[in-house]
């Protein structure tokens, strides 16, 4: 596995390209009053693909017409529209769903079973449909040279609440991994999140495809909250279409983890409000499962993520969020074996010196705060991501209608 | 039961005392600046008590020594000690919390184990001994005087980040039962909640005021959430000593639970930045606990709570955190038999009409909003409070040291 990171801010960015036999438009649909919020990846050839999403019993006509796509695991085309999550918008919203992906297909020349569709945005509201169907019709009269824009474009299309658009690029063996993600808020991802498509030139048979998206998603997008609340939409998809050749399954996968954990750090770091990533590390714990239910109930917890905001590397919050996990299963763990650092300095039960003070103060500082627990039953760890709660989270969602 | 609001904003707040044969005092330790921070409220006579304490695995030297001391169902006094939890203090802490004891009982001239102690503020610091010390030889020198303090003097010298203190009182027969309570933040109560000492002159037996203890905290503490943060301090105790004589067990638990009810909601409603009071009301649930897991997911959505803020009837973010509760035993919910309802206005499925809409305003601009979801598949039902999400709450919780 190589690393190339172009994310959208690196000086790479400009020159992110998509893997061979992929190509991407983007387009204005009327979702949002200006700026392109339609999009459309699509590659050349068949190709193999893997897809997860959302279990909210709330999910809408875009999953689930997804999903059903998604099960014959040779996805070639990847479309999102960007303002509007088409969720709880009844029958009408189903068939708008499928209208604008027979309207992709044929775009294409392909199959409406080969299109997955993703929406994003405000619940409960119609798609305006007069719009979107003008947008296809000016796409189909421009043609194949509507098919010029890059992972940014298609990025920054994706957006909502987003300030940045998020990319990343890893090359395995002779092909190459490009994602595309978006989401800020309603983010604790369950069993995939809100919109991360992975596209890949390498060639593998669907059911590797299918078992490394899942070891990469359990290991990044599932180890994210930035406020406890899982989207009606969340999807995360890869497509394979073999024009680099075959790979090894062990590196891909490992690519594929590395990749994905990108975007979950780049998600994590633009959750609504945010000023901080934080990254929640427990280790020394009985078991993965464990380890990773009391980094959540740390990076979940608002008195955290206020005190974080606040610089303030205050570990009486953080012994109370791993002691609030009152699970039965979690009554091994006593205080007297517990562990806390901020920025690797330890806090509890050693408190810091006058000489680690200063190194304290300014790792809480930093623009990434990490805190450490080591619980001292066993050898298992688990890292977990989130932000910090700030007064922009508040003002975000008490005046944007999601 | 006979209602007397005696609410501390209420008109008779003035009037408020303790029911029979009981009396308190409050002084100033050197806890914090200024203002009173110790209380002790105590029985003149022996007395039949029931407590209930947080399930925290920090719980501190207080509650571990008070958890000891409720077991003989005999206490006859409560002290607390404000704006420090005296929690991972170490061997010093449980030293310090045991000598507060002993200087309480030897006050009131009883044996220790007849004692709680409470303890709520910041984590992690040392209890200022000296000045605490000063204070009790003082108290000492004043004797039975110093007994002159009424329940919202307890209630105010209780307080940390509190805004109001939290009084309350029912009649059963010729018994009364007075309560106060603090807590603001680090509070979603689980088990007992923070900080409620509740005092009768009824006469009852110890298993079954233990009985009613559990039924009236399971109905009112336990449907609390500020901040799904569980303090490590949590305590609540009822103190009975008979001067009043019997009274039907039905009458008061039916009393003690409206009381407690009425501290629930005063806790809300004063919690950490809040503006509005939020009440959810889960109906037509397939059980109880079902109802509640889904009332709690909703009010404990910072979406939710910030659209609340922002006086948003934000159905959508509302179905969302219905839908997040994936639970394998809710997945018999389904969207299309789920309604919401705003203040009584149905918003989903039905939209509101221009007719309802005012009203509708009307009801998300009130202090207290209500949000009523129906699920379709039985008859059970339960009502869970909590409150919006402020830019208050980040503001108290970055510059606050708890």
């Amino acid at each position: 596995m190589t690393n190339i990171h172009a994310s959208a801010s690196g000086g790479e960015a400009g020159a992110l390209s998509w893997p061979r036999g992929f190509r991407a438009y983007t387009g204005h649909g009327g979702l949002r009053d200006q700026g392109d919020d339609i999009s459309v990846v699509a590659s050349d050839r068949p190709a193999v693909s893997a897809a997860m999403f959302t279990r909210s019993l709330f999910a809408g006509p875009a999953v689930v017409l997804s999903r059903a796509h998604a099960a014959g695991r040779d996805l070639r085309a990847v479309t999102t529209l960007a303002q509007n999550a088409n969720v709880a918008t009844g029958r009408q919203g189903e068939a708008n769903a499928a209208e604008v992906v027979g309207r992709v297909a044929a775009l294409l020349g392909i199959d409406d079973r080969h299109v997955l569709i993703g929406s994003t945005g405000v619940i409960g509201r119609p798609l305006p449909m007069d719009t979107i169907r003008a947008h296809f019709d000016a796409a189909a009269g421009r043609g194949p040279e509507a098919f010029g824009a890059g992972p940014l474009d298609v990025a920054r299309a994706m957006m909502t609440t987003d300030t940045r658009p998020k990319t990343a690029v890893r090359a395995v063996g002779a092909a190459r991994i490009v994602g595309v993600a978006k989401g800020v808020g309603m983010l604790e991802p369950d069993m995939a999140t809100m919109l991360a498509y992975l596209f890949t030139d390498a060639e593998l048979p669907a059911d590797d495809l299918d078992t490394a998206l899942r070891t990469a998603v359990d290991r990044s997008f599932h180890c994210l909250s930035v406020d406890t609340d899982t989207s009606t939409s969340d999807t995360v998809a890869v497509l394979a279409n073999g024009a680099a050749g075959p790979v090894d399954l062990a590196e891909f996968t490992a690519a594929l983890t590395d990749l994905c954990l990108d975007l979950t750090r780049q998600l994590a770091s633009d959750g609504e409000g945010a000023t901080k990533l934080l990254r929640v590390t427990v280790g020394r714990a009985r078991d993965e499962a464990q380890a990773r239910r009391i980094a959540k109930s740390v990076v979940n917890s608002p008195l955290v993520k206020t005190a974080v905001h606040g610089a303030d590397p205050n570990w009486g919050r953080v012994v109370m969020a791993i002691g609030k996990n009152t699970e039965d299963r979690d009554r091994d763990i006593t205080p007297d074996r517990v562990t806390v650092a901020f920025g690797g300095i330890e806090v509890y039960p050693e408190e810091p010196t006058p000489q680690t003070l200063d190194a304290l103060t300014d790792a809480m500082r930093q623009s990434e705060v990490s805190i450490t627990i080591t619980l001292g039953l066993g050898t298992a760890e688990a890292t977990v991501y989130g932000c910090d709660l700030s007064a922009g989270y508040v003002r975000v969602n008490a005046v944007y209608t999601t």
